[in-house]
């Protein structure tokens, strides 16, 4: 056996920034050096960010990505880490690669062929460059879009041990690298991924580790990033497992850190040279260092403790909330406080995220506006500490009423409702113009899914922290984030009111959300089953719903697509989000209910 | 050789109308058999519409669609019509084609296997199911996404004659059906399409059909749907050429219509067995009619002109808008006219689309707009003969103003002109929500790839029916169609006026278009080859372009993205449009200008 110490980098990179995640890599390897690592692992595409889009198909990014690469390689060099074996995810087109990528993806009729591509590095050169092969295309994928797919698995000595080198996706499927490391006969199999964060992902995550470490018949390192990306959210939970399937060591959730592990692992004992796996993969082998460690004392493993599901998710959008602020290079926010349960949790994300000194509600009262709203918004500003200001909309709801009144045009219903929505709406970008805050739409999904909400009105915003989380879930985070206070012995940031008051839109006297939809706890149901299941109305029916409640709600689901495409982006926590993620035509007769 | 009278079917589906495409297809099918034709093609998914999307995941979908396809059947032979056979082109599963298609594609983790399908129906019942083998995964297609491929090479003799069939991407790509076409000596190769409108696509199609005959060895016919699809125009175009590349006949652009065409074809001299391409892919023939019908005098064939460029160019924008509206559920539509040329070119389409009677154009004048715009607003109002009402903005924006500034906000510059267009989208939207009228957004391609507009502003609308249009093309549209209306003796629908002024937002005194960016003949050429041409800033400024110009136009696109992704669906005409169709992050630090 060799001992072998691993660190894995979870770093929280930016799309496009090339200077900026090289200087993270580099951070990292300063620190694994200092560590005394023999290995460090970057996650998928690292240098680039995750996911890059179209900017894979231009080729001028391709190349300041290749660019970025060598320059980082002769960094390291010069900054004395050359032994460090450094394996970085970036971007790569298929003819730098000498054949290690084939036909197949990109069935598009451009020249170009872009590879999601990993290089070892070591003494100031790359050894090897190999693109990944299983290219994963369904939920938030699109990589046969973007990229040709690799052939090769390579296999670096690192003092003595062979570690094969997998990208992401290539561990979710069957065949592929998996088997080519087991007839490598890798020591350990390291897998670079940009994996986002789903519910529950953590359980699915090492479930699949074991397999494959039986499979590969070696011990598994996987290394993820962590950060937002506009909709993505990635959650770290670096991993890894011995060959027996047990956890060795285990990397936080959510946390920027340098994960480093010790490992005893087989001494190579197969020639230098390459091969042809029985899947008609390559194996190409490289030696960055053939002699093994000196023998040195390993220090404890480190398996981090999971957080529970509702601190898992609440961090997941506090953490898609402040990447997507500072990433696009603001640093306030402002957001319409309206005494609800929907904007005093976007206020608690808000200010969690940012700090509420960089957080600007505003009420915006109605003449349909009750007492207890505006108490309940200013509670929450006083409770959190955020910036409190308030811009009554009577006057400019009776100029429009007015206005058009004249014109011939009286608004009546909806109409009325909805100018009042997008009367806020324009008064909170007008602070947002002015001031330069991003302004945050609250609106949750389920809402969302069923169209209970103003285009142009309540889903104004660039960013909207709650698309993705169903009443029920807001319900149950606003408790939980209250209680956690209450454990730390803080103030509660939302109000009780807030919480457990019935919901209301107040847009006319005396209106409640059950006027239009059914009991959120139903609806909530019915719309999992329905969009997260693609589950059709017979079957939702049989679970013994009310089948004039599930026509209901589904007609109303098959009605909201074209409001939902117009929705701000915000933090997937779930299998499907709407908008981006889950792809429906605007126009289509379809109906689950005919 | 024998005779084959072939019926096109250039229908115009709408996605999800299971039972409204099906009476498409019934109705082609009596027409059909009434001219005497022994075959009809259908397009691709032409009884799903297409692209359904995520449509295709739900297994309730899938199995819809399945029974409408049996349904079908069942009806032609009811009717009398089973003697003609008939491809339909449909969704269907995996699982249906009895080991016609393989693994690959929809590499996700779901368990539904969804083939684009195309079904040769006689007699009552189906001959033949087969899917398509090239799933075309960029631009606006993701076919990978969402279904598996065909192997299987259906080939059906009509009336003496071996017919192959293939499904669109088929014939762009190399390989697959056509080389099996050759090898199975087809007499005539159908390809059955849902082929979207791109700007001078039919030359390429012509091109592309007249290499393919010579490979097939034969006669190829191609048939393709019309009609618009959300941001998809369809444009017909169906092409028969003979085995030598020459076009044999070719219907009409955008119109709807039953093309008969007879040919003199070899007939089978196979055996009807089925056998293994050299290419893997299995050719299973099955036989519909194997006598080969009694001589009769062909018609003359039809080769239809083909439109010019601009009136090509219109008719997709007046088709995309009147498909939009129609199969959305709309008959009205309104939009700001501020005298200018977009929202004048966007009136003259939707009265062409819609008529005049449904078209409600609504001035919206400030405290800065000219007399002049007001004036060509009304004249426009004028030509067209649309409704025409005045809103003026000026107390709501006032009444904005006012208010933020008591509470603390006085709104200046950007925030200001901002305002004042938020102000016009909420008008728009509350007269659209009274009285069920269908808002047009009039925004170009230019200023939207410069981000030259205000979100929740000019943008709001729920179809953009020239945002894939640039500002010089919108000039060249404007000038063709006075043109066409003056060749016909009819008023000119566009005040000159609108065509020859300058270009002015008119959001603060004085200004002009050309404050904030470079002349639009300039910025449009760089836009040019920045978006549909993917050239990076050297590759611009090589062309001879200032290279200050070209980085500032560079910088204001590399901005926009998040502007671009929250505006309506528009006609797409060009390779690129903005919006769904080019996938950037809106979180991404790459500059092409560092």
């Amino acid at each position: 056996m060799a001992q072998l110490r691993i660190a894995l980098a979870q770093i929280n990179p930016t799309v496009g920034d090339l200077t900026g995640n090289a200087r993270l890599i580099l951070g990292s390897a300063r620190e694994a050096a200092a560590q005394g690592a023999h290995l460090l692992a970057t996650p998928e595409m690292a240098l680039t960010g995750y996911p890059v889009e179209d900017l894979a198909l231009r080729p001028s990014f391709v190349r300041a990505a290749r660019a970025a690469l060598d320059r980082l390689a002769g960094e390291l060099d010069r900054e004395g880490l050359g032994e460090l074996v450094v394996v970085a995810g970036y971007l790569d087109d298929r003819a730098a690669l000498n054949g290690s990528a084939h036909e197949g993806g990109r069935t598009g009729r451009g020249a170009c062929s872009p590879v999601n591509a990993a290089a070892v590095i070591h003494r100031g050169s790359v050894l090897i460059r190999s693109a990944k092969h299983h290219l994963p295309n369904y939920g938030v994928f699109d990589e046969y879009r973007y990229f040709v797919p690799g052939d090769v698995l390579p296999v670096v000595r690192v003092r003595g041990v062979d570690v094969a080198v997998a990208i992401c996706e290539d561990l979710w499927q069957d065949g592929g690298p998996v088997a080519a490391a087991d007839e490598a006969r890798a020591g350990l199999l390291l897998s670079i991924n940009a994996s986002p964060y789903e519910l529950e992902k953590d359980d699915v995550r090492y479930e699949l580790l074991a397999r494959r470490a039986a499979e590969a018949g070696c011990a598994v390192a996987y290394v993820n990033q962590i950060g937002g990306q506009d909709e993505l959210v990635f959650d770290g939970d670096s991993i890894v497992v011995a060959a027996d399937g047990r956890v060795v060591a285990r990397a936080g959730q959510f946390t920027e850190e340098l994960f480093v592990t010790d490992l005893d692992l087989p001494r190579a004992n197969q020639p230098a040279v390459d091969a042809t796996a029985a899947n008609g993969m390559t194996i190409r082998r490289v030696v960055a260092s053939a002699d093994q460690a000196e023998h040195y004392l390993p220090r404890p493993a480190v398996i981090t403790p999971r957080l529970d599901d509702l601190a898992e998710i609440y961090r997941a959008l506090v953490m898609g909330l402040r990447d997507y602020v500072r990433k696009n290079g603001f640093t306030t926010v402002t957001l319409g406080l309206s005494g609800g349960i929907d904007s005093a949790l976007v206020a608690a994300i808000a200010c969690d995220a940012l700090g509420p000194q960089n957080v600007y509600g505003v009420s915006l009262p109605s003449r349909y506006s009750s007492e207890h709203s505006k108490d309940d918004a200013e509670e929450t500003a006083r409770r959190t500490g955020l910036h409190y200001e308030t811009v009554p909309i009577a006057p400019m709801v009776e100029s429009y009423l007015k206005t058009l009144a004249d014109s011939g045009t009286a608004l009546t219903g909806l109409a009325e409702e909805n100018l009042q929505a997008r009367v806020r709406g324009t008064a909170l970008m007008a602070l947002s113009n002015q001031r330069g805050h991003l302004v945050l739409a609250t609106g949750n999904k389920s809402e969302l899914a069923v169209g209970y909400s103003t285009l142009y009105g309540d889903a104004v915003g660039a960013f909207g922290p709650i698309k993705d989380v169903s009443k029920s879930l807001v319900w149950a985070l606003a408790r939980w984030r209250d209680e956690e206070a209450e454990r730390r012995g803080q103030v509660p940031p939302i109000p009780r009111n807030s919480i457990e008051k019935e919901p209301s839109a107040e847009l006319r006297p005396g209106q409640k959300d059950t006027d239009s939809l059914p009991a959120y706890q139903v609806l909530d149901e019915i719309l999992d089953l329905y969009v997260e299941g693609d589950h059709g109305r017979e079957e939702i029916e049989a679970r013994g719903f009310d089948p004039a409640l599930v026509q209901r709600v589904l007609r109303l689901t098959d009605t909201a697509e074209y409001k939902r495409r117009q929705y701000p982006p915000g933090t997937k926590i779930s299998a499907k989000a709407f908008g981006r993620d889950r792809r429906l035509p605007i126009t289509s007769r379809w109906r689950e209910v005919p």
